[in-house]
């Protein structure tokens, strides 16, 4: 396949247009040429000097990520830019990056995804961002305890132990999923009633406004809250007949 | 003493009018009335509603901050601001708060109190930020091990345990301390070419920057590494010949 | 009724989404605790100590307003804002503010009420404001003569001498209404060619405009052209079956 | 004197360029061409057709006033625009506006001319605007009583009824005064401390404000308040060997 | 007709509306009184003061033109403003101007009538543009080679040498055409793929941009790439019934 | 030398940080790795694909250009910067920019060092641009004639035919020099009075300014207005010890 072919299929299927303007992220294809073939792909959620060389190790054409290189703009190409562009340029393979549309989808994204994994039927979006959103609101069919909330997580991949700031209700069946970094949507979160928010890194205000509003706050990690989105990339690009590999390299954050 | 008075100090001290437009924060008197007088004050970390009970428990007529409640201003006394501003009102308590002027004053500093407690001569201020800066570059004399340097975060009151991302050398002199939040300054760290970074919690980027940069990250708690900036206003209210009191209330993150 | 069922009540009729970044004024509840009843409503013009104290002692849950406490936000809870929130909390007292929408509404607004008491027919919406409008057009099928409509206007409650830039034609049958402060839109009113323009308070540039464009433009008070929109609301209020009060304080202004 | 003289004085006395993007009036030569000599020059308020075809019947060459007709720019010459504008070049007139200039000038503007005609002494600049203040605080050495001052700013040139909201003490020394619009710094006013606020027109705000602060608040109209300072510059062109004329026309506003 | 009707048409025709805010000219009528009649319209590609003193000699009543004399609005009707609009009041000229909606228009625009000049089937919109796009893409049923392109340019109403950035294929069929100012959109040429850009002047990272995306530029000149819009009005006018006429004053530019 | 020094001494030579935030471009070190040595340094005025390539060919390490790659930062590296990034990496060349610093420069910028080679006299600073200015004002002792300049200015390496807007006086020697694309300050020119504008390009309102204001404007082309400026850099790094080539690369525009 063509890479621009690919790059056309992703920005669609994701719905790359509504979010211009409105992430700090740059969506699409990052770094590449504009004439390529792309028989391979990798898959990764950090796109970072080490993921590119294990790309590069795996024989990819091209690797999707959650997390690019591109947020705002790269004023120079130094630093740690340098290294990140030499790696990718030096091993001959493109980069597509895909952030707050890959949050927000509603099939592949990672809340969806999150979601499903939890065994929780999505009611609403839920987390304010941009024209959009940015996770999920879901239900659990049986409450979980926060016992097993905690456990469950503790499956994903990369999940180390889960931190937990428990003040929500015992049994908990309402919860808001928002992967990363979720803890800034807390009001929302409150003023919706949920029993719980399940998200990745914890912030400072945390603790307090889930102590105030009485909601448990699940702290999964970042990296482990969203391996589900790239994943679920992953399966479509099989469907397109291409050759897959997963890169993990979890991050303890 | 007239409020008024206190909050004058308080204000010159830590030169707040220079970060006016410059802080997120609104710093400086929060929530007062016009005339009051204050012989006893409380100092936190947070200015939560636990906070504020604790406050009136105490008997305190005011209480200084580093986290207040007016972040761009309160658009509606709602839902946690309401009970944040009822709590105050209630209770006949005054909030002072000092965020960016009290990471930033070299005397007082959070990042300059924990220089000083770990031992550090500060060469360098560190963290670009507004009109000045949020943190310190230290030196120590006798390098730090990272097990060392490590066990000695942990002493701080309200750490738990002390991640670390143990991607710098083996001897730690050249520390950048920048405390709360610190990871967004690591391009920073890295063009200045220190050891080690000592900050409070950690975002999503930091594992693959401070590895690409070789530079060992401290994770020490936002809550652990900022509690000394508000004793040492509370060493100058004392000072001032004020009755204070101290509330601790770690949060784990 | 729930103080939220009331809110979200008043936010539906008035469309106040709409209005969202396009209003200075904190359009919608300002102030209040998460879960309150209300069985008895106040409603004013303006959101200042005096009203917030004649509506506790007419035992008011909540207090419905044109001019509330919180425009673009309020920084700091002290002067003015800690009299006022304070007036508030002590009672129990909800505010709920309605600017721009209240000003817009083709049905309860100040502009609509005024031309429906002046016996106009509304033509149009005058006043380009944000996503809508600010006030009406109106004719009246029996043109006014300058004496007739200013005495009109000398009838509203509140309104003291109602001062007449007299340069419009003898018979005064196209009037553009535009409440409060409306003395900014002549330009429009020129260019629609209308005889009048009535509104509450004057500035500076209106004299010569209104001069050399040939209206008349009655300044009937700000108070006095602003108390027909709440107690349409207050109507409101009574048909949803809760007890109501209307808080009368005009300023001469 | 070439008309490029006489701009040039002028900028240089009034600070113009201090100025410069904080003041939404364009300051300086507005309307003119690029030679040009100037011998007769007049002075008003307000910057009109009317007062334009008085300059022209008085045989001016400029006219310098304290309200133009360029507000953040021109977007058409069309409407009043275009009446001005043809005015202005069908009589050979040039026009100099001096607004935020004129209101801060510590020796010709506006506040200063006032506090000088009540017998103030000027302690501090009042009004925080821009790169500077807005007005002045001064101190009546025997003080006023609020019918007096009242009747001393009633013999002003144009002043009609001098409206008070009289919540101030019964004895006026510590008076702030801000010409023009001026209850906008009812705040500053209530921080300082004064007695009263001495203005032009008065805002929907001002009445509750006042009442709130015990601030006694004198309306003594926007014209009337703004004479001295264009009758100072009056003088200075005087001096400069200039033929001068005064154009008086009141509004009532 | 009366002015206000002709203005109304053209604004109507042109979608004026649309680039309220996307352009930084300001499109409509830009001088003019509220009331004139209009029997002769003059056509040009510039506003300036020999088109204006044209336009008189011609007995025109208004000019229409590409560029007027208000971009982003006039600060000081000084300098060259001034004199401009001095030239069109004294001679009783009114000043209507269609900047990007005259680029733009898919019938009556610069690049849709160049199009038509050229042969070329109009296949898609090209240049994105604040709403809408600035040029066309066309496609040459039998291609030219750039001889022929450049002769067939050169016959344009003041077109001099026709400059060419000769880094395309042989043979031209897929060709943007942007008038005016037209290199800053290589990228998107670029990524469409053409063959050619036919624009008006270059700008200096043109050369490059066009030797490395292997597209030839053709360069025939601002002023004789625009007049064919105005000259598109001026028949629109005379369908109206107007007189009209034609101002050619080629720059050379 | 360490790419470093190298670096840092250009930065402070340009004063590079006094442009921060004010030119689009990003200027010092755009490309380059964070550790690396120069011995050889290239100097060309555009920053592009081939004149990367010729650096390679002549061994060097780092390229000095006066248009870089980097405006505003770089989105995406795909498309031409895809290109030039690659081209720079692929031949381990650092790129170095200086675009306004150098403009501005009193020594070595392009202006300063056009009015050296035209002998004419700096007398002021011309061309207001962010904290500076871009141009230089200029004497000649011996007034040119249109030939001899026009002559003087076709002998620069790069310049074509020199174009000439033929409007000033028949001796110049009051002129303003600002390379590039300096048309845009016609009104500042305007207002100094001078006799003749030297740049290197011309937009299209530039004709008819000039003759409005009687002013000749010389374009002798953006690149050959522009080679003075690096030249003067390629002097100064030979007295640094180091190697040095000079890339010559007209565009004809």
């Amino acid at each position: 396949m063509h890479l621009s072919e690919f790059v056309d299929r992703l920005d669609t299927e994701l719905q790359v247009d509504q979010w211009a303007g409105a992430d700090y992220a740059v969506n699409g294809l990052q770094v590449g040429p504009e004439r390529a073939d792309v028989d391979r792909v990798a898959f990764a959620v950090d796109g970072v000097v080490e993921t590119f060389e294990q790309a590069a190790a795996a024989d990819a054409d091209a690797l999707v990520v959650h997390h690019g290189i591109s947020w705002g703009g790269i004023d120079r190409v130094t630093g740690k830019e340098y290294e990140r562009v030499r790696a990718l340029l030096d091993n001959d393979i493109a980069l597509y990056a895909a952030h707050a549309p890959l949050d927000a989808h509603d099939e592949y994204g990672n809340a969806a995804r999150l979601c499903d994994r939890l065994g929780l039927d999505i009611v609403a979006p839920f987390g304010e961002s941009g024209p959009g959103h940015a996770g999920q609101r879901g239900r659990a069919e049986t409450p979980f305890s926060t016992v097993d909330l905690r456990e469950e997580l503790a499956t994903l991949e990369g999940a180390g132990d889960v931190q937990v700031l428990d003040f929500g209700p015992d049994e908990l069946s309402d919860i808001a999923v928002l992967t990363g970094s979720g803890t800034d949507w807390l009001d929302e979160a409150r003023a919706a009633g949920v029993d719980a928010l399940v998200t990745g890194e914890g912030k400072q205000p945390a603790y307090h406004e889930a102590k105030e509003a009485g909601i448990s706050v699940f702290l999964a990690g970042h990296y482990a809250t969203e391996t589900l989105g790239v994943k679920a990339l992953q399966s479509l690009a099989e469907e397109w007949g291409l050759d897959t590999t997963y890169i993990s390299h979890p991050t303890g954050l």
